[in-house]
């Protein structure tokens, strides 16, 4: 189907207009992250409200509602099946950017830029007071967007907000699989508590590290993996953070000259997405079937990478070894049995982004049931600090000893990101069954690993995850496809236990 | 004004749109030339065409023409002299902007894509017969823009153009002061070049300097001009260039390892460039009567930094003593003595970005004159190696050895600039105008330049010149106020012949 004069055609061209003007956007969001001085702030600010502006503008053209009836009408035959997903995500776009009335649009992006910068300062003061009646407007505005969702595509209203990051992610999905893993991991936790009871703490690697060493130990790590230099680049940031258009993925990273490990797993969580965007489908280049299915696939890569492949027993040597040639001072904690108990060092944290792969998806689990509550009306902000505390205490055994170390610790929420938390903990029980479907079905790539080959795993990702793009009506055909089986906690459940008490 | 229903807020909304979107091409131009893996020149180039159409699409509204008749009837008595400036530069861009038919201007744009890419490649292969059938398609499309701008503005063909980059410059006023210095500068040449004949030539500061410790000293020169690194960024590139938004000013500059001198004064011309954009009204951010009066004004206010301030008898031993500093050895190569003839050296070369400030206008007046050849249907392409190398021999006393050192060296003409070439040396007849002024009116600015304390002489640039923006109608306007007296090469010749016979 291609006729010049369809409707679908002319969507075509619309949206690649919206795909150049997003693209245009991830750039200007990765020098702000990254090369713009302190005092281009203002400016940049305006600039890329202008851009969302304008973007959502074609999409609120009213010819587009006509334009999408009449493709998914009278021309649909005629579409073959990437043109006929490439429509759908059209519409699951469209419906999306439409559904919130503008005025409640803006208002929204002037609180959340407002509520971060409060958000910012009440977190490095941990005074959860000056945070909490913004705090609770966002709560409110998101309640009003997920009720308007909810009403306009027919379903509950925290589907609606996941709906936006996860295509078809419901919480019919998710709460099986949250409770189960709230049942299973503190009881693995403590069974690997116990085990460890007994054996010596891994010795540290001493410091300092040179950043610059790290930097070059990352790109050759990156590059191992298959990230492309001509194609993308690597700096560091605060928080790092991996960006794509077309032909030019980029990641960041952060170093800590006192501890190695963090670093450089960080490199390898952001390659993980980098690949993923790099396989994307180019022939569909800025149009919505060509970009990634959704964050929950998205983090998934990156924590296939990072957790599955590159905390592997197979790979650890590997890593090993370019450790002791970057930084290695021959001593006892440079060996390999002492990287690879480094590596997996499990216990609670009060901090998320600290946390390892065992109590991780409980720091999840805990926000994920506040914005239930939230939803349903049932959580005000100011008992937020509470609620934290206790819950923190239930699922992962301890409690913050301030609002900076608890509920402070996230933007997510001052960022107006409601239904955003689940994908990460989705993500990782996808990234196991996916691991352990592909090194089931291809025996090459649990070898490729042991010498530092990533090809086996790439092209199994690539062929089954990454070309797909959003053809897929959601990630739960992907994985039946891929897998064949539908998603479930199993090969997370069987991944975590075996490595942590057989390993 | 500024009653929310009148056509002149309205105009100051739709212009603020298109100023934010040229902002947003700014910096990703910045970051083309800066920090973009090469595999992102596609995307790049999607990215800025599209942000093109839209500003285009803006300005191409049908309600535009209408808003500005009504703002300039009705409504033109209640402006203030700012608000009234703006509206009579909105009207001008309008013009421009409007003139040429969309089919035309996609013409062009597609047409410069490909011709820099066979420039580029004629230029490194020394092959002009491969870009010539390009070239002759570049003149004959800005002959085409040239005429319908000329019937539309009611105005002669080459002055349309001009009046692009420099608003209301005009062959009246350029032929004048080209002829003058075309005859006054090669007899000048003649006699530096007698006078030196005598005298040892300069020592040559023995290399090589690190390029991190040159970019240490060009950030203390900077940052000794007046740039604000809160505001702005230093990088390297080819081709140094200034680009600036609101509140975000950036320079790059390029340094050899064999040659201290010419990157120092990259730096410090771009400096120039910067404090310009640094210094525009604030409150008239991405309003047109906000921006910079023009490229002339603009490249008045790099050379006034390089060549009036930089290159001072006054400023020199604090240059010296900067460079001694980072870089001497102690030796005879580094007295002050030495390194001011070191910035003085004169003398014919083929290349316009090599030469010196007296033969540099040459250069600019050869292709003036070819520029008036080829409007004027006098001139094709095929003939341009023969005419370029009779004309340097006439006007710097030397033939290229090839087209490379030849008519082949500059991007202009592949790139769609027309009308451009002139800028270069009006801005630097321009800065010696201003600089005598400046420091006849204000003693402490020559005082202040033997101390290395710019303050002096940003105060007067900043209030006669950059805190104007597009204010005045044209240069002109700004000249007069500024100085007393409207542009003549008079200020321009007395420096040179000072400098270069008695100093």
């Amino acid at each position: 189907m291609n006729q010049v004069n369809s409707a679908f055609a002319e969507l075509l061209q619309n949206f690649a207009r919206v795909g150049h003007i997003n693209a245009a956007q991830q750039t200007l969001f990765w020098e702000t992250r990254t090369t713009m001085p302190a005092g281009g702030a203002a400016t940049r600010g305006t600039v890329l409200s202008t851009l969302t502006g304008i973007a959502a503008e074609a999409m609120a053209d009213p010819r587009m509602g006509d334009l999408l009836d009449r493709a998914e009408g009278e021309e649909a035959e005629a579409l073959d099946p990437w043109e006929a997903a490439n429509l759908r995500e059209m519409r699951r776009r469209w419906r999306h950017e439409t559904a919130i009335p503008v005025t409640l649009a803006s208002r929204i992006a002037a609180h959340n830029s407002t509520a971060q910068s409060v958000w910012d300062k009440a977190l490095r003061e941990d005074d959860f007071a000056s945070f909490e009646p913004c705090l609770q407007q966002s709560w409110e505005l998101q309640r009003e967007v997920a009720a308007i969702k909810s009403d306009t595509f027919g379903v509950a209203p925290y589907d609606a907000m996941l709906d936006l990051y996860e295509a078809g992610l419901t919480a019919a999905t998710v709460d099986p699989i949250f409770d189960d893993l709230a049942q299973f991991l503190p009881a693995l936790l403590q069974r690997i508590l116990d085990k460890r009871a007994g054996e010596p703490a891994p010795l540290k690697l001493q410091g300092p590290f040179s950043v610059e060493r790290q930097m070059e130990l990352s790109r050759k790590l990156a590059g191992m993996i298959g990230f492309d230099f001509e194609h993308g680049r690597i700096d560091t940031t605060v928080h790092p953070f991996a960006s794509g258009v077309p032909g030019d993925v980029r990641i960041t990273t952060r170093f800590d000259p006192e501890d190695l490990m963090s670093g450089i797993m960080a490199t390898i969580h952001e390659t993980g997405h980098a690949m993923y965007e790099a396989g994307l489908p180019g022939e569909w280049a800025f149009q919505p079937v060509g970009e990634a299915r959704g964050a929950a696939m998205h983090e998934s890569q990156s924590l296939l990478m990072e957790m599955q492949a590159g905390r592997n027993a197979a790979f650890l040597p590997v890593l090993g070894t370019m450790l002791r040639e970057h930084f290695g001072d021959g001593g006892p904690a440079w060996g390999d049995g002492n990287i690879l108990r480094l590596y997996r060092r499990v216990g609670p944290s009060p901090i998320r982004v600290d946390a390892d792969e065992v109590t991780y998806p409980l720091h999840v689990i805990l926000r994920y049931r506040i914005e239930r509550m939230v939803l349903a009306g049932e959580l005000r902000a100011g008992d937020l600090p509470d609620v934290w505390r206790q819950m923190m205490l239930e699922l992962v055994g301890i409690a913050p000893e301030n609002d900076r170390q608890g509920c402070l610790q996230d933007i997510h929420w001052a960022a107006g990101l409601l239904g955003y938390f689940p994908t990460y903990s989705i993500g990782a029980v996808m990234a196991a069954q996916f691991f352990a479907a592909a090194t089931q079905q291809d025996p090459t790539i649990l070898a490729g690993l042991g010498k530092g080959d990533f090809r086996p795993l790439l092209a199994w990702t690539g062929a089954n995850i990454h070309s797909q793009g959003s053809s897929a009506p959601d990630s739960e055909a992907i994985m039946l496809a891929a897998t064949g089986a539908p998603l479930s906690t199993e090969a997370f459940k069987a991944h975590l236990a075996k490595r942590y008490l057989e390993e």
